[in-house]
């Protein structure tokens, strides 16, 4: 069976999900001045909110039995835990203790889920190939922050 | 010219724009336990938020002259100080004034939308054909609501 | 609370779910010939499939209480039950029994979801101004259809 | 077959199609600083572009026998002819005899596109239910204009 | 002509297509237990399908007499025998002999269409910088899988 | 503040613009006959036109005071200044003075976006990381190059 998979090959298989939450950007060691000239009308008191989509990537070698690279009912109960658990329906700066100390940009995001989930993959399998590739947020449809572990 | 215009043709003109904003869902007039009930995480207590995609739609004959139903300038114009203005970077419950007693659901914020256009456009325009058709709300990719002034 | 509610308002909720499906179209009462010249490549007799986009709609009054029209929590049930739990990751000619005797056209899709979801909807609401308004299945980006019910 | 078609069912199935066309919006009887009021950058002398999406609708009861309103590779070939033909790849303004005494606005092209689908189907179907029911153009994904044919 | 490309410029073009297929994932190798805590619903023994979007990417220096780095039309013609000829309107596991022994999952298609490709690009043209740089296959909005040909 | 942030986080951001534009695909050293077979309908002589979607990718380290790669507003200044203000409602062969000796193919118009973009951004930031990463423009739905000064 697979017989396309006898030579080793790479592949990079992604997955979307999304999570609303409200955030304000705001840096407390700088006056409320500078908060406005830095971050304009993201830094209302109140906060604002997004649907931000979040395209997690992993990488590694085809498995030739399954044909799969991860199990996908796998990953998707690591990103309802991780993700969806942490960070939907929450307000940023007030509801996630991983954040307390940032303002929490898509920059910031994207660091901080790329920090979780690789942890998190590291103690979930002995595929030593398997790695996490990359972390994409999109902010809006226009914006978007892609990280990649460097 | 425009003689495909001699004879009038209704048409209906539709323009999107975007907003982000913070809301919780919670009625004071509710047990904590009833509004869980109702509204699950939407009612955790410091909110969280959404990328809110409007849909305005208008009716009404073709310009003759100009070729329009409406001037998209006036219309973006007017977008931009009701709606731009009222809603983009803002937290629902906290900041709009017109929507203190109420529950901020997609529901009564298009129903709120039509009421501020609707009164808008009756003292921009003296087109007695022209008229505000619909308005719909995209909470986020799969959940939406419209209204026609029913 | 929710002042705006306070005289009756007409709205109509959408909620966009998809399921992945196999089908084939080829009706047995006609020659192999008239099933290639009707349905084309659509009748390859292993079948093909699609991930189709199913868009709900309810209308009615919004509740004065919640502020909402239906309680998106049920809704998702229903869909779960009634839609992903026949027709996803399924082969609509052999796997599900309402369409026996029928060529799964994606019409014929629209006008089984109508009648299974109007149906429910009845036995589940006491609401008398709750109507199923429409259900539109995208079959692919390009092709839709509509029911309302007439 | 088709049991659920035993009685009359009325559907909408939709099409998109695109096209990528050339104009300049400018009126010949109005002077050069009233096209620029009126049309602002969208009046440039060497004319811009875009590509245009268009959603017909057809409407009418769905046949017993091949569960289609209407043959869909029909429906291809009549919009290669009738609009792809006459628009893609074309200046409107200079290209297109239907539109020489015309501004060429989105809302003029939704008539004019309606006006040649409704003459060609009269002549294409003796299927008295079937009607061409709306024609929707999307001229950039922010505004869009629909025609009923009223 | 074309003074911007007087130094030679690397530039990425990518193309999208879509095919409709049905699938079933199942190891004739492994249990019929086994294939259901590999693949769960995407077992079912008829098959379900998808509308596969399929992005190809070519690499390449920009030729200065056209400005293209290949020409789409024969891009085209190549997609459409080798990519919809083989898998549009099929079933992967029934109809397509490289398939007959494997699973068929998005991984092992990607790997397949990179080498179905590549073999032909080598054998259609003799520019020497013309590469087959990636293939995207994403088997719905939210699933996908790349291939470099590592 | 923004401990995420002690060590040193290389990320990628990218914003997203449209353009709406006319141009014709025509090499005016080559004859007509052989115009016609390099560009097909694309030299019709009246050109044609796209709704251009670009999108722009900056690389570098974040800013351990404010969250951020780059400030989006000036970002936004700069793409209205260099982009919209040049391609935004214009005809790329008449209007756009730096591609007056090009066939303003998509690969042209990447290679001279980059080439704009980099040399303002050398003018502009001090920040010695900060590089201009990719240009990717998508001229339709389904066709698209990136561009990575390479």
């Amino acid at each position: 069976m697979n017989n396309l998979l006898q030579k080793p090959r790479k592949v990079y298989v992604s997955r979307k999900i999304e999570f609303n939450a409200a955030h304000r950007l705001f840096n407390p060691l700088c006056t409320e001045h500078e908060n406005v000239e830095i971050y304009g009308k993201c830094s209302n008191i109140n906060g604002h909110g997004h649907n931000y989509l979040l395209e997690i990537t992993l990488s590694g070698i085809v498995d030739q039995k399954t044909g799969f690279l991860f199990d996908l009912k796998e990953l998707k109960n690591i990103l309802e835990e991780e993700i969806i658990g942490r960070f939907d329906h929450k307000h940023l700066n007030h509801d996630v203790p991983e954040l307390q100390d940032c303002v929490p940009t898509t920059e910031v995001l994207a660091v901080l889920i790329w920090d979780i989930l690789e942890q998190r993959l590291q103690t979930t399998t002995n595929n030593q190939e398997l790695a996490l590739h990359e972390v994409t947020i999109y902010e809006t449809g226009k914006n978007s922050v892609r990280y990649l572990g460097e």
